[in-house]
């Protein structure tokens, strides 16, 4: 499967872009709007993957180049370039294709983080607003840490939920999660749900920041 | 230490009183609007400790009464009763009790359920605002399952999540967390950080309704 990470040369593309390009079988597509850039980067994560002895298909191309190859599309992109960037490629979208939205919003203020709601409900659903009706949009990958994601030296063990209203698209979805080690994917039911998945994020930070020893968290349900 | 747990007779009040009664020398006082019905689940916890082989302190009183002698006050009622609740003890209160609020708001609808945020912020807040002022308000102990929680041959493996303004009531929050054999408390920081904690309870709820074979969860940060 070809998977495309749109905003894959920011830190939450680079973790996925490196555990889907070490962990399974999948080609990944490094997609920016700068193709040089993702280039770039490709190169990068491939030098990484090779040093660790893992013989890895990544690539780098602009991001509507990306979303024309891959078969699942993913926008790890911040919840402010969401709308445009999935406007940007919506003509490259097919009903076969599966765009998934990992984006939360959130602000800072003297207390900690706080999860910023959109109001159309959630940042996954400004995804599905802006897709074309009859692309499957899922919502996943809301609550991993970039850090420790994309260190491919730190174990994972952690869950990530995944919404949507397509079940063959939320099942391709989980398989896609499931396939990077010590990810665990449950099924949060439809979009309308994902608001309390994205509002966990900035919990995590919070606790991160009031608690010594622990930095980098994901959760585990259990 | 004297532990109130007003709202005791009811799911979240039950755990809460089951684990502190078997896992520490805490004394609890079960509270209920009607004293006949507090004494009577007292009587009912207090046996099933004794038939476990533990000599536990739990005695059943009137929300009143059991806020007057409590050093701690566990608001174990739903969040539609919180305010009127700590209104009615609020003349027991005194800055060196600490008012604990686990309440939490949902809503339910066909996609599942939903955090109900209230204006003021937090429902945790809403017990603030109804406390006087210079009583200390702790929100913790909101992502607790209830039907594990009062199954004392069940593990728990949990955390949870305690925020306030004052670090010393805080600091007696998480110890006595802590005391319930299972359940690591963590430092959420400040009140105004309680919305992103009460939003994870329809998570854990959704999760456990869609997924085969989890249900009854709670949450780990790793």
């Amino acid at each position: 499967m070809e998977i495309a990470l749109l905003g894959g040369t920011g830190d939450i593309g680079e973790g996925l872009a490196l555990r889907w390009a070490a962990d399974s079988a999948h080609d990944v597509l490094v997609g920016s709007r700068d193709p040089e850039r993702a280039a770039a980067k490709a190169t990068e994560y491939a030098t990484a993957l090779d040093d660790r002895g893992r013989d890895a298909s990544v690539e780098g191309l602009g991001n509507v180049e990306a979303a024309r190859r891959a078969d699942v599309i993913v926008t790890a992109v911040p919840a402010y370039h969401l709308t445009d960037t999935v406007e940007s490629i919506a003509d490259e979208l097919s009903p076969d294709d599966v765009l998934v939205s990992p984006a939360v919003g959130m602000k800072r203020d003297e207390d900690g983080f706080h999860y910023n709601r959109p109001g159309v409900g959630s940042v996954t659903q400004l995804a599905a607003n802006a897709a074309p009706d009859d692309v499957p949009v899922v919502g996943a990958f809301h609550n991993l840490a970039a850090g420790r994601l994309a260190d491919l030296d730190a174990d994972l063990d952690w869950d990530t939920v995944v919404v949507g209203d397509e079940t063959d698209a939320k099942d391709t979805v989980i398989e896609l999660a499931e396939s990077i080690e010590g990810l665990r994917a449950l099924d949060g039911g439809p979009l309308a749900n994902a608001a309390e998945i994205e509002g966990l994020t900035p919990l995590l930070i919070n606790v991160a920041r009031h608690n010594d020893g622990l930095h980098d968290l994901g959760v585990r349900f259990q």
